[in-house]
């Protein structure tokens, strides 16, 4: 398999500023991203969204890439028409691969690869990532139902999370980071094309996400607990059953009652909003090839 | 000097959830706040900003406190009406002291008090603080021209910014931490009331706040650099001339040719759409009493 054009996109979400100035940087040409054997394309997502300094205008441009939305024929909202015309520039260009960058606010995420699907090239890749990078993380979405994000216009690629970083906020340390990110993926893919693709471990630990766990609610829908101390900030640890998952405005701890898992997301503020304190995973390895 | 009645004032901006979980948490009567010689009342500012996650719906309800704001006879914008009720409430209720909570996204500011002004009263409590807890740092903004903050309606009071703190996230460790400065607050507000005050240190550090520094932009007004690695997350830390305070998208850096300062809100993200890089403020030492 030859990959002929790379995108590499951010700013999806306008209010994640670290990747966006990475990719200003990659187009001003002072780093190469252009390799012998492929071609690197970048995109800007939401430019409006970027220049009002929000995640979204209607709706959130990362839910709108599913066939339903992609064929409406008149769509009004201006992340609909958007992504309608981002899926037109990446058949049109022919794009292979691509790889989406975005990133989380409060939870501390590292940098973690969510995958478009179980694809040998996407786990691979990942594999070799993360044998390479310790902050790396792989995580496949368990039900493969919401095919609605910019990674699942075409087969290959991924949506990179980094994090966290407070919105609009450009994070020096994570530019450096994703910067070393990019060229580690750059130059795997120059040595895929030429036939001598690097050493990928066979077996790889990877995330199975599974449901939110909601906050709990009083009769109007306030939100009336907080996240225990235990899990703020720990993303990717195991939350055992019985163990204290909430503390409500008594001081009282809620318990977790569901099997052993792994927390991720936890604390995220953009999913504030949909009143999730956290998502669970289950952790696993697999072979690959 | 007897403090009669104390307000709480949390959700001036509707993003800053953590103080306004603590209050709710006092609403509840699950931790006292009413002591034996002067009452506390609980102000959430902005509800509507609140319930839609958002710093504010118009404007900055934090810049509506001015005299000519407050007497605008017929305020359209959600926020000056907003601004006018609270003042009404402050005066009928004859609050004598007012803790405004805030949050910080980006940046690490510990606990920083923000003094409405330089009267004695407001540097001993700020003193004592600081004495009793080693986050706490004491800012006086060195031109009191700008009297439009909710802390200017009455002489005696503070705001207390807490982070860094995603918007809209409730983190737990900083809950805690507040719930005890608060706690702070009141004992020494009730051995002030009994004629025992406590003892006060008779020379207090404060940061006198300058002016902003500015993000380099390019003739579009797009910011084209980054807070250098060595200041971001660096808040309170000492700039000197000739030291490096940006990259910009070529890489290099940009330096600093200013007099010698400390540095404060640095990449704070509620900034970022005013293109604030950071603010410069002044170390002093100076006597009270």
């Amino acid at each position: 398999m030859k990959i002929k054009k790379v995108l590499l996109s951010a700013g999806v979400h306008g209010n994640e500023k670290t990747p966006i100035f990475l990719l200003k940087k990659f187009q001003k040409n002072s780093i190469p991203i252009t390799r012998s054997n492929f071609k690197t394309e970048i995109l800007i997502a939401n430019p409006q969204a970027v220049k009002l300094h929000q995640r979204y205008l209607d709706v959130d441009l990362n839910r709108c890439f599913s066939s339903e939305k992609l064929d409406k024929p008149h769509p009004v909202k201006y992340e609909e028409i958007q992504a309608q015309a981002i899926n037109r520039r990446v058949q049109e260009s022919q794009i292979d691969l691509i790889l989406d960058f975005h990133t989380t606010t409060s939870s501390n995420m590292g940098i973690t690869l969510l995958l478009s699907n179980d694809h040998p090239f996407n786990l691979k890749l990942a594999a070799y990532l993360a044998e390479h990078n310790d902050l790396v993380r792989i995580v496949l979405n368990a039900e493969q139902k919401q095919n609605n994000r910019l990674r699942h216009l075409i087969p290959l690629g991924m949506t990179v999370e980094i994090g966290g970083i407070a919105p609009n906020v450009v994070d020096p340390v994570w530019v450096e980071r994703l910067e070393y990110l990019v060229q580690q993926i750059l130059e795997y893919l120059e040595q895929i094309n030429q036939d001598r693709p690097p050493v990928t471990p066979k077996i790889i630990t990877l995330y199975s996400l599974q449901e939110p766990v909601y906050f709990p609610t009083d009769d109007q829908g306030e939100i009336v607990a907080m996240v225990h101390p235990n899990l703020h900030g720990s993303d990717y640890s195991v939350l055992n059953p019985d163990e204290p998952m909430f503390i409500d405005l008594d001081g009282n701890n809620i318990y977790y009652s569901g099997e052993t898992a792994n927390i991720l997301f936890v604390s995220e503020s953009a999913y504030f909003e949909k009143q999730i304190a956290f998502y669970l995973a289950t952790k696993k390895k697999i072979s690959i090839e």
